[in-house]
């Protein structure tokens, strides 16, 4: 249910226009485009992963081409942090112009540079850090240190001559990180004494009441867990959870276990992370896991991928017996992750299949192994207060979450014609202190499959559910149209339909019949007879096996 | 990963037998099996529905072919509850043999007639009530009341010759139900000073610590919800939960507003309940949706199905606007249900459209509209110390909630190696107060899809998951062996593969002359030639296109 589309009026200088390309009513995907004077600016560049309706998908992509025309434009991309759903999207972007200039962090670029490095993109970077302030074209940017379940995590505020924008990224506010490198609300109040006519806050977490618990609370659980075991300890989280990846370290080595790094992308990312110091590992702690071979099982800690059960992650290959690393009775394996909503199945089929194997399983729904990476509503409250902006617009998030970020800002003093509940595609213009809602585009999901980039379109997929829930039946036949004979067949192919091949045999005579019938009638047309084809199993197969199977028939004329 | 299947021995007189064909280690299709000198007891009979990896399949039966060739054997058939996931499977079980004596409470019973008069099967049925006891064959059998999320539900006591056994069926403790029906504990406690050899729990929410909350604590929420709402109130819970929809109608006319039930089965349902007195509908208030169009909406609450966004169900078709009951500004909509994992991403569409809509929708997210029918781990602590059983053998829910089941029972002090984790199919012997595994059969998933039981096959549904995410190329080619030429074609119909059609006009050519080399070579076999094409073509594929599409080569020989 799009809003209706419509066309957003010309912009005037000094407006301020912002359009999210994805990111909003989804999580994930996350790209915001803000204009003025005729220069771009972008926000991240993410990816959402597909759902179970979207089969054979493997990434969606922001709405990119609503900018095809303008890439020339772009004065530089802000990557606010190293998450996929922030950054998977780039090298799309830069195949499409390679020297658009990426600005971010120094951890969130050197994930990006690897990612691109995979697919042969060299970009052109600056690394910037929190109190940075810079100018790219007619955008005035300052760079804001927030709190998030990644390292180095930036808040942007863009200065234009039609005002004063934060956006916030994805952030919370705990107040004792690991790193010790908290949200900066004492920026965020000194721009607020400047006066923020817009504020772009994440709405991830707002459904949720008071405020997200604290990072290091988990190390002690971690340790806890590690020193009552008796076997191998697997601990599984995403691959970018530097400070996850922290605390397990920290806890093997005071329980005199080593610890062997499974899954690509956790080995990658975390020697990034270790060589630019954002990881501390202690002395001696990671083993190779070729090395690892020797170390008896009470003296070792598996950090792996997988925690949100992707079949081809470690932890379901150990599920599967189909990993180096045996799980069996008397080991323990921790979930120390979310449970990212759709993946609620293939989690179980995980703890299911470890508690099988006779491994004890602890995961956030028994013990304290998680907390999550986004501010709650009371950290929101904070910030509206400490902010007091003039207008406030919720990203990232489904509608219901967005719904209730508005909700937080009102509370707060936020008038509610001042809050702008936006879509993807919603244009937005910001002059004299009035953000208002000007326009509506029409936003598609441009969906990765294998190589290809927006060649599958929703017609493509509805064809794969029909395939998946109906099967097909291919009719083919081989007709000698100046006689008006069948030279062969009916013969057909019926895949995934679950009817015995036999049962289609009732239906040739009438198939054969139809084509008779029709040649007689003077059609010789390869598509008419195929129509012909299509109307006579098409009616048999809906009444008789009450199935809508997709019909291929083809007619060959010789 | 089954269990690995293994014979049991010759079963011995006297010696009980009880195999569980279903419901252990899944949600759902609960059945078991028991077997004491040659006659069989069933109890429940359930289905399951199938998850995203099952496309096409509309249910799946516990795997009755295990007992095919004993259903003369079947002296009863009891069902505890009249929930789908326990009754669900009856008449796929009577279409084998229509005379089975069904055993069950009044509104059990009354919901399986209603279901088998839709399959035009009038069953044999004895009602029966709380301290009833009947002898079936062998089987001395008595039942027990419990309180579950539908009316009337029973456990019930198992008195062969080889001692007691007690099957709970699903139920909690609430101890101040609407209908004041509580979980008998004075029959645990009596039957467990007689000595109850083996106790078979409900594990769905073993997990849980803690006690479930009372259904009675929702009305008061609901009452406030709806005197707050200005508009049209719609409620959506399951269409079987009489106390909630109790609740409802309670609520409403204390808000002087009349009730529309919506949904044929919640039409059907509280038909059946109204008229044998389990539900109590006050004077008036229930109005047809036909009579309704002059009432205004804020006198009016919806009463539906839908809740867990079930695509065509009532609520879906509200959000998609395909409902004549339309929702919008200032409406409220309260999903008074659970969230069953899974559906998590359908509920959520459902949220969001409906705020979309300008719906407020109040969920057991936000509000206290739901409680679980299922016992906490704490209220089966004392069901184990009331009861002390000899052996426990949990039931109903996944390995992770039978361990955790078993573990409340172990801590109650029922000895580890008389508690039984059992999977489907396992074959357990309770002989002289012990009970123990003695074999493992392999049990089969039961498709029904369409008109069909049985006949879709994994294999089937594998192919239905390659032809979703890869779909199908099919090669069609007329060649006359006997000349060694092609007559027609090759000709290529891709479905679900977005690539262009123009795209295979590239491969054309080499199937083309790898058929005529082969034709060359002596092939003329229609399956040898087809296998030519195949490997070409899929080649190609696999190299070029990066896919794994399932390839169909027809050659058809003139």
């Amino acid at each position: 249910m799009p809003n209706h589309p419509y066309a957003p009026p010309k912009l005037k200088q000094g407006t301020l226009r912002i359009t999210p390309l994805g990111g909003l009513g989804e999580v994930g995907r996350n790209m915001t485009v803000y204009e003025i004077d005729g220069k771009l600016l972008v926000v991240d560049c993410g990816v959402l992963f597909p759902e179970e309706h979207q089969p054979g998908v493997d990434l969606i992509l922001p709405d990119i081409s609503q900018i095809e025309d303008r890439l020339q434009d772009i004065v530089a991309v802000v990557l606010t942090h190293g998450h996929e759903d922030h950054i998977g999207g780039v090298p799309y972007l830069l195949k499409r112009r390679e020297d658009i200039p990426l600005i971010g962090s120094k951890l969130t670029l050197a994930f990006v540079e690897a990612k691109l490095k995979e697919h042969r993109i060299r970009p052109k970077t600056h690394i910037v850090a929190e109190g940075d302030r810079h100018t790219f074209g007619p955008f005035d940017l300052e760079y804001i240190a927030v709190n998030h379940s990644i390292p180095d995590a930036l808040a942007v505020a863009i200065r234009t001559d039609a005002g004063l924008v934060i956006g916030t990224g994805d952030f919370k506010m705990d107040q004792l990180p690991l790193d010790g490198r908290i949200t900066d609300l004492r920026a965020f109040a000194r721009l607020g004494e400047e006066g923020v006519d817009l504020f772009m806050t994440d709405s991830t977490n707002a459904e949720v009441p008071g405020f997200t618990a604290l990072e290091k609370n988990i190390g002690p659980v971690l340790e806890r867990v590690i020193e009552k075991s008796r076997g191998k300890v697997v601990v599984a989280s995403f691959s970018s959870h530097v400070h996850r990846v922290q605390q397990v370290l920290d806890a093997a080595q005071k329980n005199g276990r080593r610890v062997v790094l499974l899954g690509r992308s956790m080995v990658r990312n975390m020697k990034i992370a270790a060589d630019l110091g954002y990881l501390d590992v202690p002395e001696g702690v990671l083993v190779d896991l070729k090395k690892s071979g020797d170390i008896p099982d009470h003296r070792i800690v598996y950090m792996s991928t997988g925690s949100q059960g992707e079949p081809m992650a470690v932890l379901s290959r150990m599920v599967n017996k189909e990993h180096q690393v045996e799980v069996g009775d008397g080991d323990t394996v921790i979930l120390a992750s979310s449970l990212i909503p759709g993946n609620e199945n293939s989690v179980y089929r995980i703890i299911n299949g470890l508690m099988k194997l006779g491994a004890n399983v602890v995961h956030k729904g028994n013990a304290n192994v998680h907390v999550s990476g986004h501010a709650s509503a009371g950290e929101l409250m904070y910030c509206y207060n400490i902010v007091r902006p003039k207008n406030v617009m919720p990203i990232h998030g489904e509608y219901r979450h967005l719904i209730a970020n508005a909700g937080v800002a009102i509370e707060t003093g936020v008038p509610q014609n001042r809050t702008i509940i936006a879509e993807n595609g919603t244009v937005v213009d910001l002059v004299d202190g009035v953000a208002r809602e000007v326009g509506q585009l029409e936003i598609d999901f441009i969906y990765v499959d294998g190589k290809t980039v927006g060649k599958v379109t929703d017609d493509d997929l509805r064809d794969r559910r029909t395939l998946a829930e109906e099967g097909f039946i291919s009719v083919i036949t081989v007709v000698e149209t100046s006689l008006g004979q069948i030279v062969s067949g009916p013969e057909i192919h019926a895949k995934g339909v679950a009817e015995a091949d036999h049962v289609f045999d009732k239906i040739k005579p009438q198939i054969a019949e139809a084509l008779e019938r029709a040649m007689k009638d003077g059609v010789t047309d390869q598509h008419a007879l195929q129509q012909v084809v299509r109307r006579t199993i098409g009616r048999w197969v809906g009444t008789k096996l009450r199935r809508k199977s997709m019909i291929v028939p083809v007619v060959v004329v010789v």
